[in-house]
């Protein structure tokens, strides 16, 4: 384990583990590499009525994949925030019959350090994602973008 | 309960049942008055992290409502049909700290007739439909508008 993906665990971890759906689903962390953080669960407790991925629970692990990177990228960065998902967009593009994935990172023409420079001003800035969750092939089954929003708690050390 | 009700359930209780997400959600129906679907869930095992509903459980419950609404819709035109949700679009107005409701019904500017015309001359149609989600006060607290594709798994009574 990588000291990111250790951090990443640090911080995520307990957060899944407080919500009673991602319990139910079995969200674990995969990876985190500071560009994209990916979250993965089994498909046993995600299976729809069709024997293949729920789409509530492609919908959940992409926007709490996206979630989490927010949440890292401001730790990183010395905020303490209040992340919330302002909406999203998904497109259903084929079945996924194994294990969920969803890989969050930067939707185009966003900036990290655009968004950081934000928060240190405005102490409240808002960052697109896109995340990508792929079928057994590798390719994207199920596309989501969504637009966080993160609010800053307690003052950053000062810059 | 009302006949429309009891059909409603006779249709949807037991793919809520065989969801294994749905069921840790305690989805339950609540209304069907043939021009809407109301699906809902108590708040305790969709809560997250903040004490209010989690975003996945919402996004869950909206989709379902919908795709339980083209599915009583098809079925009382006497089709047996595969329905998927293509893409879908939600908005987070506000927290949600109580229980949690779904209403469907149709999008603005799309028809029921058209999509069952389509879906007796192709054998396949979309149907755009609008979830909505009241905070305590009744007010929109989430929206989710959903695309929905029906597929024609066997004939129809002849026309």
């Amino acid at each position: 384990m990588t000291n990111l993906t250790a951090r990443a665990h640090a911080l995520l971890d307990r957060t899944l583990d407080d919500i009673p759906v991602t319990r139910a689903m079995q969200i674990r962390l995969q990876d985190y590499d500071d560009e994209s953080l990916t979250l993965a669960a089994p498909l046993a407790p995600n299976v729809n009525d069709k024997g293949c991925a729920f789409g509530g629970s492609l919908a959940s692990l992409a926007t709490l994949a996206g979630w989490g990177l927010v949440a890292l990228w401001v730790q990183a960065a010395g905020y303490d925030c209040e992340i919330y998902v302002q909406d999203s967009s998904i497109s259903y593009l084929a079945p996924i019959w194994g294990e969920l994935a969803a890989r969050a990172e930067l939707a185009e023409g966003e900036s990290r350090e655009a968004f950081l420079a934000a928060l240190a001003t405005r102490r409240r800035a808002r960052l697109a994602l896109v995340c990508r969750m792929p079928d057994e092939s590798g390719a994207d089954a199920c596309v989501l973008e969504a637009r966080f929003v993160a609010i800053v708690k307690k003052s950053a050390p000062a810059a």
